[in-house]
């Protein structure tokens, strides 16, 4: 037990205690043992009341003390005047290792009284050996043991290789919907919000999901940090193992007023953030609809080897929006075709297909059947100079796309340069779109997603080359 | 009927036929017929073709000649080598008014063969007074007399009063798509797409939406207009009646490109497009999802007096999100909140709520119930340095959606201001944004899509307001 981390008591309780667990599904007491129920949490869960004798079929205890044997893990789920009643009562008991507070109402309030009794509490906590979340949380979940000490609304939990750190519980809640409304349900491994930071913060989280196994894409939403080198220092050292996507909000003058009435958190220049971010590899990214996506393409498809983006449409309008949009991308750019491949599309390719204007562009037209969207991409991926594809089509009503989809998933399967596709026909497409993220192959609304994508995916690969280079030369030197 | 404008022999024609028609569902021709007949086209149609005695039900005709009586509209669903023969024929017909060219193949492949047969064509209908749409186009809907000479796949069509042109058939299916796809359909009333513009282009098209009675948005997908001046005139004459949305592709300088090698318009320069846009008044968005938003807000909502929004939220993280969007608006700033209106605020929210910081920001926290919505709601749109409200909520598991909704709708349905509602929390809120959009409240996924339409609106105000003081000074001249 000894090689426990600190922070593998809040993901990996073996026991928990819901302090101030309550029958009236109006508390978030109720809504917290009843989350954990639901779920089928693997460890134990000890219900705290004195009020009570029995929450939701679990028999209820009056206090901390009267709970046998271990406990890992406590959520405090009483209101804030309470919070430091129970910290000492937690104390006291010993053998306690974590805290969840749920409670708002300390340091992000700014009230001085609020914000000493949050230094006091965690004080406490760690003259007993307690780690604290919070306050002002909403907690953690973990996919791989059934954790949840969230309130949150139920949501469908897939598991999957993404962790997400959140200083917002609202954002977090809504990037866990957003991935959950993909065609296929984008999974997730690790959750958790941090509230007011007073001990745990999002970058001890951040190193710890570094070294989780489970987590192979970091997605973080931010409103501040307080130590610069900290987190330069912890983000350069887990990009180097996976992508960190981050929504850094505050970058306008007035949100990053708004930021700081929220958490307490310092929002800092944008500029900053914006230097800093590209100084350590991290992904930035501008909604959480980005982030989702974003995580989607890391986490189902290899990088791309270098820049160069074929473009291969079905339909003229949305292929020009993919073109028009990677004319603004800071990575990306369309690839080249190879007078040899040019031939063979033209040799395969229904006669009014326009290819190569401008090149890379190939749009095979709406005559285009299954075999023409197959054989031009098997063309494309084979071309020397093309090192991803973004690959639309919108299927007419005498081309059903799941015969489509199904005749382009050996060829995408088996590429070994990253592809994403955009099946544009809304309800249309939507079985054929969940086909094809069942196999692995991520898809997208509109082109421009896929463009935004590719871009910070050619982002992260010239980053990694950087970081290779430069310990190359410093191990030759 | 001599007062009919040519347009209304495409969108409401008493009679046309479709040459082409066929038994076979690979067909254009037996495609198009189909959806006339499931959507119940309120007119006559005939199919056309001499390999067939009937097609899906309806007796076909061997040629146009063989058709008695008037003949308002002819579909040509045949391959593009055969076009020509059938426009003489229907020259030679007579009485008929309008033609729709459905077969790419002609001035868009830039073959100068082409180009002259298109042209031939088009010299061929003028002469017996046929108008031409097309071609390398879908054609035209109308919800008010059930048209649908598309090929699209089957969407709902659920009547609405945004109209839609479109260069491109793929881009304008997907607009209708997004629109059908909100909490509760985005109606619409015309659709045409236009091809290749041999004839009958988007500007003749945009000036028939302007004094069309069931028309009171239009938005339209371009990629490039060929007559500056005329453009001018005619958008600046329809947006002092109704807005118009433009979503123009060909920003970027490969972008624009791509777009000339797709209709063979002339893109131009992004910025003088930007600059005219700006001259006459139209609503320019960045993307599909952007247009269906703002057509959506200018529906349902009128126009806010003046620039100053109110941002209300309950959750903290989505809260900052719209005001650090509202810090990037061109239009758009937080509105100014009274010291009365403060302290209103104070006395009926939960005490850990933070009231202005900065000002003109709402955070009523996550222990908000339905009555601190509807409390705060009525308070901030009884202030007068508030234009437009924003409202967001992230529901609670103890609050449900439906309820918390139905309590809002009645100070949401009499607010003489423009309130854009944000409830964030996926499925767990869909029946609520029915509601609230069935009432005519317009609903957003995020809030910083409520943020972009609250500023394309006051844009628009301050147009009109500046036109309308243009005219008073010349006027009192």
């Amino acid at each position: 037990m000894s090689s426990r981390k600190d922070l593998d008591y809040y993901f990996y309780p073996e026991s928990l205690a819901v302090i101030g667990a309550s029958t009236n599904p109006y508390k978030a007491g109720y809504q917290i043992v009843k989350n954990m129920l639901d779920y089928g949490f693997a460890g134990k869960v000890y219900p705290v009341n004195p009020k009570e004798t029995e929450v939701l079929g679990l028999p209820c205890y009056p206090t901390l003390n009267d709970i046998p044997g271990n406990l890992d893990l406590i959520v405090i789920a009483v209101p804030s005047p309470n919070v430091k009643s129970v910290m000492k009562e937690a104390a006291l008991r010993g053998g306690i290792k974590a805290a969840i507070v749920v409670a708002a109402g300390f340091a992000e309030t700014k009230v001085p009284e609020l914000v000493e009794q949050e230094k006091e509490i965690v004080a406490i906590a760690h003259q007993a050996g307690i780690r604290v979340f919070g306050p002002n949380c909403v907690g953690i979940q973990n996919t791989r043991n059934n954790l949840d000490t969230t309130i949150e609304p139920p949501v469908v939990k897939t598991q999957g290789d993404i962790s997400v750190i959140t200083q917002s519980g609202a954002m977090g809640g809504i990037t866990l919907l957003f991935m959950e409304e993909q065609p296929t349900p984008l999974g997730f491994a690790k959750w958790a919000h941090v509230g007011n930071m007073s001990d745990v913060d999002i970058l001890e989280i951040l190193e710890y999901y570094g070294e989780d196994q489970d987590t192979q894409v970091v997605g973080m939403y931010m409103e501040g940090i307080r130590d610069g080198q900290r987190f330069l220092d912890i983000a350069s050292k887990v990009t180097k193992e996976k992508p960190v996507i981050i929504l850094k909000v505050g970058r306008s003058e007035i949100g990053s007023r708004a930021a700081a009435s929220h958490t307490g958190a310092l929002a800092g220049s944008d500029k900053i953030y914006d230097a800093a971010f590209a100084k350590c590899g991290v992904t930035r990214v501008d909604h959480i609809e980005e982030l989702v996506d974003v995580a989607k393409g890391f986490s189902m498809q290899p990088l791309p080897y270098g820049n160069r983006v074929c473009i291969l449409t079905e339909a003229g309008g949305p292929g020009i929006v993919a073109v028009d949009q990677l004319g603004f991308a800071k990575n990306a750019q369309l690839a080249c075709i190879s007078a040899e491949g040019r031939e063979k599309l033209e040799a395969c390719l229904p006669s009014m297909a326009s290819i190569c204007h401008p090149d890379g562009y190939i749009d095979i037209t709406a005559a285009a059947m299954s075999e023409h969207h197959v054989d031009a991409l098997k063309i494309v991926l084979d071309e020397p100079e093309v090192d991803s594809v973004i690959l639309i089509t919108v299927p007419p009503t005498f081309l059903p796309p799941v015969e489509l989809a199904q005749s382009l998933l050996p060829t995408l399967r088996a590429a070994k340069k990253p592809v994403f596709v955009c099946f544009l026909a809304g309800k249309w497409c939507d079985e054929a779109n969940t086909l094809l993220e069942v196999n692995g192959i991520p898809t997208f609304k509109m082109p421009g997603q896929a463009v935004r994508v590719v871009d910070k995916m050619i982002e992260r690969k010239k980053y990694l080359d950087k970081i290779s280079q430069r310990e190359g030369s410093a191990a030759n030197a």
